[in-house]
């Protein structure tokens, strides 16, 4: 019996001598612009070849914000800016294998995650039913066409199916990556918001945890920008906070936020502590003559904090190691905070691995691409809530 | 060397001795309902195995024609409802398998074509380059995870991405159904609008011709509307048209009609000949004392007309055999009309060939989808306008 689909992805999408070399694309909500990866992956390894981060025009970038609120976002603009986007990730690809002088034709997949114009994860209602929904921009057939790509994209829809929260979704990631038979770990990426993936030792995709911890560098960079009246746009090293001292009292106020007691899964944004926060916090702390080192030290270790009790509250067992990425990983004094709240963890982060804490997730969707060609289940329902595994993303055959 | 992918497509989409089974899934722009075809192909023919048009709720059916507006459509309600038609599409699939017997396991494959809510084959500018872009509804993430089955979907955007205008794309199917490798056929498909695939025998993908020829039943039911006061929707059969006379001077200034003379490539819609055009005629005729009859009489004869001038005219040849298809495939009075006009030509309907007039576009998507998994170019760039061949839509994996 000859097995049909073999031609489509089997003739295109090549192997060579077990090593499939992949391209991952990544633009997160803040629209700044397109994180590019390529990795070279094979059953043993994931080898970080390039990477770059490619900005937006400001143009296109205000447009893309203008398509992510109901109110101005228009059918029209959704339909052609879908299509530009597609047109600008494959244009990021060629330019990354430009740079690196990486042949493009030595490319075997391409994994995009798009760029989410909205995402309703606790569903509208319909009838009897509630209908969870999830919006992806960057037409993947296009990826497909002007790079001659196979290209994975839309990974989030298919966990909703499945009665998930379609995020997060780079679990799957951790746990191909670092998921180690002996050593517990926790991956800690601290983006904007801090999440960890907790690894158990010898785990499966059934025994991960996955959620939000609390503030990443949301709150340092919103209180750096005020401070410095928008000269910096974040703490450099953690060389600011590293001038200051921790104003215990305030700590303690920040630290009885009620995220942090919420039992996960549970994740936050913009909308807990985003730019409004810091502002609130701001202007108490000026009328409280804090110095601005100070508020900053005392920032950095909220975040150091709340990280440090959601392990100790949350995690069925303290880490071996704890894998630090996201640009937090840059911050030295934070890193060295949440060393001093978890003395009995190696500290490490994912550059110990061969992956640039910047380009972690930008990896994350290459490697979630690579599953879905292998036909392998590439969610993890202890993060997403999802009632079982599936195989996410739709595959656009060249 | 072990090929990738295998698995993905391949161990899923069975193939019993060498019959696949796939389910077709159409919803036009009218978006009065969604037409599911079960079809068995093998190499030699596609059999249809059952057919049924599920109409939308009347709610839905609002919601949807709301979303196609850009005064209307709400991001937050585009979201939503791509994935409340995802449920609608996998329901109408299970529904049609219990009315018929036929077990839901038995499918292989589905392709949906989806609901069109925005579509812009002439692009807009973005920079230097005119971008070209669509979008379709009814996720088919969902549509695969409540069938279980591999699904593949969102056919336009590709050949768009290769420079076509992403329609029509029927005359894919119409080459596998029924080119021939002696005989000259045209495949007439009579819906609101007509248009016309031409297979030349012994063709292949790269000389086919298609374009649409002007109105099908779109002139003749906006009459039929306005005559009876809305009581009837379409004239049954032909009967109205069969009391009539035609009225010759009528039918020579309708046939004046600057879209009748346009070359191919072209296409046509409500714009030029919908609800406006038929108000404006009727004013006319009533005004002229032009009785009901002799007026329906004129519109088929106008449809009948303009399809066999555009043969003599746009053609590279007069075909052996016409192939009817459509729901003016009914109307008998138009059917004979055409004959008359084209004395020479064998008239036949894809009823001959097994497939139901009604049920041939949802065959269409099915067979689409076929091609897709095989690895197959399913694009007709002579109809599309596309400058390659290339395999349309999106796989979603289960």
């Amino acid at each position: 019996m000859q097995l049909q689909g073999k031609r489509i992805v089997g003739s295109r999408v090549r192997q060579t001598k077990g090593k499939t070399r992949v391209a991952g694309l990544m633009s997160g909500t803040s629209a700044d612009g397109i994180d590019v990866a390529i990795v070279d992956i094979t059953r043993q390894k994931v080898k970080l070849a390039a990477f770059d981060t490619f900005p937006y025009p400001p143009a296109l970038r205000r447009q893309i914000l203008r398509l992510c609120r109901p109110e101005s976002a228009r059918l029209d603009d959704i339909c052609h800016y879908n299509f530009v986007l597609g047109e600008v990730f494959a244009e990021a690809v060629i330019k990354l294998c430009s740079r690196s002088s990486i042949a493009l034709s030595s490319i075997d997949l391409i994994g995009s995650h798009g760029q989410t114009i909205y995402h309703n994860p606790r569903g509208k209602r319909y009838g009897p039913r509630t209908v969870r929904s999830t919006l992806q921009t960057g037409e993947p057939s296009v990826i497909a066409h002007r790079t001659g790509i196979t290209t994975v994209a839309d990974f989030r829809p298919r966990d909703m199916a499945a009665g998930g929260q379609g995020a997060p979704l780079v679990p799957y990631a951790d746990y191909i990556l670092l998921g180690h038979k002996r050593l517990t770990r926790a991956v800690q990426n601290i983006g904007g918001i801090a999440n960890v993936t907790f690894l158990p030792g010898g785990c499966n995709q059934s025994n991960i945890i996955a959620f939000d911890t609390g503030p990443g560098n949301m709150v340092i960079d919103g209180i750096i920008r005020l401070v410095t009246a928008g000269k910096q746009r974040f703490d450099r090293g953690g060389k600011m906070a590293a001038r200051g001292d921790v104003d215990r009292r305030l700590l303690s106020k920040l630290l009885r936020h009620p995220f942090l007691r919420r039992r996960p899964p549970k994740s936050t944004g913009r909308e807990e502590f985003g730019a409004a926060f810091a502002e609130q916090l701001y202007r108490r702390t000026a009328s409280e003559g804090i110095t601005d080192a100070d508020v900053a030290a005392t920032v950095t270790a909220f975040t150091a904090k709340s990280i440090a009790r959601a392990y100790r509250q949350f995690l069925p067992a303290m880490p071996d190691e704890v894998i630090l990425c996201g640009g937090g990983a840059h911050n030295r004094t934070l890193v060295e905070m949440l060393q001093n709240e978890l003395p009995e963890v190696k500290m490490l982060s994912t550059d110990n691995f061969g992956i640039s804490v910047d380009a972690k997730e930008a990896v994350s969707f290459a490697i979630l691409a690579w599953a879905t060609i292998k036909g392998m289940t590439n969610n993890v329902p202890g993060a997403t809530g999802a009632d079982q595994p599936v195989i996410l993303g739709k595959i656009i055959p060249v």
